[in-house]
């Protein structure tokens, strides 16, 4: 490729509605144009990223026996009905008539029409297992969009969905695909995490979720360092922080804390350890039996400096269906106000939830159920009944490892991935099925993999860049070598060995695109800079003169001499690293 | 690929909504599945043919020196206000309101956009010539989708767009792409034909559509098989029959020709030539001056025997904006009805436009502007007033080329490929423009340029296929050979000589998928000359024996005997041609 017959557009300055390092860069470089709020154009720079990523994912989902079709953008809202998400995706869902007044949606995801173009054409277990994906634009009408490629309403999406005839064969399928995420991270060149992630209804560890590492993630990811155990922050488990509870030291005192209603303002007051505070948490749960409505009192408890974790909360046997207690739900049930309320003295019947480290806790600090007032020296079973136990925390760093083989650490992470093993929830819901060994009908037992394509571009920038600009690993960059000649157009010498040097490296298939622009040294390296190409050979008559030209990786601080008779096995050497 | 591995379901019927037999070859060899009206999924043999047409068009392309990059399928309506195509485009646009109520566009194509992106990245002429294009998925609301991708609401267009500082630059990337869509439809493989087509507002030559040539085409198109001439029938000109009008031969005579209100029927009555009859067209026109509107009387004449091209008449000046008359208007204007109308004798100022072939017609038969009554021996000049002369009429096979080299011939074409001068319509209307060599500000030249993607399936098999099913040109087949083992589970040999002879094709490049399904040769076969693979090789133990394997191209009547050891050679010569 020739700089002269490409589109290369950079921007000194970002606009200003880009806060993120990554949507700066992108914007800068000239490899992404808004055209509505997270709506963009990729530019040819932009897509040629795109296309390198897609097609090492095509390659790997291949190697892993996955089927690429192409299924529709626009799809009958009639499939959407059918699995209920017509109504519960929300606005999120865009939602399109025709000019007949039929309704579809604009593609989100494609369990529906997948699913029902199997259940066409599965009859037989002779037939399985299937695994189908597509490389498809995605709609997603997001409330805020923002972040540019990593929360956009408009995106590509790789989505492969697996069909087997039992539990077994999909846990086998869906061990395919992780396996082919891990090689698709890898060519990517990405630093990568695997985690698991809560499932949802269907419990296991049948979910995972692939996030790049960066510093900017939205997401905290937790693992531990010394095994290979690795979750998101909703699914992580947190274990009690004493393996034992100590025995009563301290009398049950009650004590004035006026105007004193967070656990840290408490600690502080008491001159205690926030550790020895437990937060109360009041919900309701409210239960429809034979017609009539009854609520019911729930309260959690966590240390002070410790985090809710709803997720966690939410499966709590008895609190799938919960929410948070009104402030007049809390006079009625504790005859207090936030702030001092405590598993001890509340007024109407309550049922307490402690998290395993406040269930081992002694002589801890709570609200009093009287405003105003805690109580110091609480302890279980003296002073209050036992309480049921639960995991209802987020995990902190140093916290053990739930494999007993380490503590946790704490990172940030992307999202780029997620593979999920989803049962029979759709097949159920669409009655797709096959005939089994012995004749009998069967659900198809699912599982979905996808991969945000678009995404990924906004993460490996934000895990590769500098001041400078954006640091492409090499097999997603837009060129793998860009050549620069110094006097181009006035020098034959320069030309003619750059000419030269591009139709050996092209040869050798080298991905190389010539800077003919005629531009000034300083304003080429800067673009190329920006643009993030990780080789740079600078052809310049007074190098050639010695046998030589300019070797620059986009990582190092200077440049290397290197004879010309060589460069195209040193550039080979580099790309086989 | 092996078939255990890929997606292979076939149909021996095709659905009864099928109503063409590219429609009808698709559904039973499993390339394409219905989701809704004009809405299909590209199932994996439809796709790989896709992929094929699609990094045909993308490798000319790129050689033409256009560049790739991707507009989004959502667009702002905005944009479409702009150019005032949002009203103008009627129902066919997909229109969609966001969660804040934000109207959008589902593409049907992307000038707006393309426009948008142009006019916020160039600002000298040194930045031109440009030429910009994307595969994409587009939506149009056709009122009634039908025949397969062939009619499609959702479908896949290359669409590109060139943007130039005057009209000869543009002049000359429409001519670059003009090229590459030779190049385009050659390599595909397929019969084809470019015509000058009509330019709208613009005028000139500046139009032509590539057509796949078949006798199930929609659309006429024109050609001279002694020149290159060659037009669709909205464009192709119509020269008059006679060059001269002869002398009178007859007197003017009024004839009763009750309830004979047809050409065909007076010529019948009266035992003439049809080819001796008027018809005459009513049009009414109407202006608005200063707030009052007036009608003009015009009347359309057309030898009994012609076709009137409405293209045709909306050029005549005066005429840009016209309708038929209604009857009302025909009775007060003629005073008499439809049927007897004649430009002779008129109650009300009529202006009386001829086509050319009329004009230089004598002793003609019309109709006398009377109820049953027509006249014979009407004579222009002595009878009534010389008309305005225009080209009205669409060409029929035998007429002689405008360019005077021949005759002019008709067959049916389908248009999958239309470039397109469109000037500076959107430039100004969108403000798209630069700074030209003096500083001041131009609007860009642009043209655009599409392919029909998907509708190239269908066309290429309109044009290819037999009682068997689809014989696809090898450059676009799903696979370019199949390898049929016989017994391939049992017998050893076979299985070793398939596989050995796969690596070796593979090796060689070619586009190979072995039938490991186990099925019996006859269902075998019949599938892959359904789904239309151009080469088969039938590995099989007695052949082995005798050291030969059967070759078959899709297209031959019985096979031939080739030795295994020259087998890959023998597939790359019929590759090579």
């Amino acid at each position: 490729m020739r700089a002269s017959r490409f589109f290369i557009s950079t921007l000194k300055d970002a606009p200003s509605d880009a806060e993120i390092v990554s949507h700066q860069l992108m914007m800068r470089a000239g490899m992404i144009k808004r055209l509505g709020s997270g709506i963009y154009t990729y530019m040819p720079t932009g897509l040629r990223v795109i296309r390198k990523v897609e097609a090492i994912i095509r390659e790997e989902m291949n190697k892993a026996g996955a089927i690429e079709l192409l299924m529709p953008l626009v799809q009958p809202a009639e499939l959407w009905q059918e699995t209920g998400r017509w109504e519960k995706m929300g606005p999120e869902l865009m939602r399109v008539k025709d000019r007949h007044g039929r309704e579809f949606a604009i593609q989100p995801t494609s369990e529906e029409v997948i699913t029902d173009v199997v259940r066409g054409e599965i009859k037989s277990y002779r037939q399985l297992p299937l695994n189908f994906y597509h490389i498809q634009t995605k709609f997603r009408d997001e409330r805020r969009p923002r972040f540019g490629l990593m929360r956009g309403r408009e995106f590509t999406m790789k989505d492969a969905y697996s069909f087997d005839r039992d539990l077994a064969g999909m846990q086998a399928s869906y061990k395919v695909m992780f396996d082919a995420y891990t090689a698709i991270f890898t060519r990517f060149g990405l630093k990568f995490r695997a985690v698991a992630a809560d499932n949802g209804a269907i419990g296991g560890t049948g979910s995972h979720e692939f996030h790049v590492i960066a510093s900017t993630g939205e997401d905290a990811i937790v693992y531990c360092p010394t095994s290979d155990y690795a979750a998101n922050m909703e699914a992580a488990e947190a274990m009690p922080l004493a393996a034992e509870r100590a025995g009563a030291k301290q009398d049950l005192v009650k004590v004035a804390t006026p105007g004193t209603t967070k656990c840290e303002t408490v600690a502080e007051l008491l001159k205690i350890d926030l550790k020895q505070t437990v937060k109360s948490i009041a919900l309701t749960v409210e239960r429809e039996l034979e017609g009539k409505v009854t609520k019911e009192n729930w309260l959690l408890l966590l240390r002070g400096d410790h985090e809710l974790n709803e997720i966690k909360v939410g499966k709590v046997p008895g609190l799938s269906n919960h929410r948070f207690a009104t402030e007049d739900e809390i006079r009625e049930a504790y005859g207090t106000i936030p702030g001092y309320l405590g598993p001890i003295g509340a007024r109407q019947p309550v049922r307490v939830v402690a998290d395993r480290t406040v269930a081992n806790m002694t002589d801890y600090v709570c609200g009093a159920n009287e405003e105003g007032f805690h109580l110091t020296g609480a302890n279980w079973g003296r002073d209050a009944a036992e309480p049921e136990v639960a995991d209802l925390r987020n995990v902190v760093e140093g916290d053990a490892s739930p494999d007993g083989k380490g503590v946790l650490a704490i990172e940030r992470g992307i999202e780029v991935g997620h593979v999920f093993q989803l049962g029979t929830a759709y097949s159920e819901a669409m009655k797709a099925s096959f005939l089994d060994e012995n004749g009998k009908p069967a659900p198809l037992q699912m599982g979905c993999y996808g991969i945000g394509v678009t995404r990924i571009l906004g993460a490996a920038i934000e895990q590769n860049f500098d001041d400078k600009g954006i640091i492409w690993p090499t097999s997603i960059a837009p060129f793998e070598l860009v050549l620069c000649p110094m006097n181009y157009d006035r020098s034959e010498m320069v030309r003619e060995e750059t000419d030269k040097l591009y139709a050996s490296l092209v040869e050798a298939g080298v991905d190389v695109i010539i800077d003919d622009r005629g531009l000034r040294p300083g304003a080429m390296f800067a673009d190329w800079e920006l643009i993030g190409v990780p080789y740079r050979v600078v052809v310049g008559e007074r190098g050639l003169k010695e046998g030589n030209l300019e070797y620059q990786g986009r990582r190092d601080t200077e440049a290397t001499a290197v004879p010309v008779a060589g460069m195209v096995d040193f550039i080979k050497g580099k790309l086989a690293q």
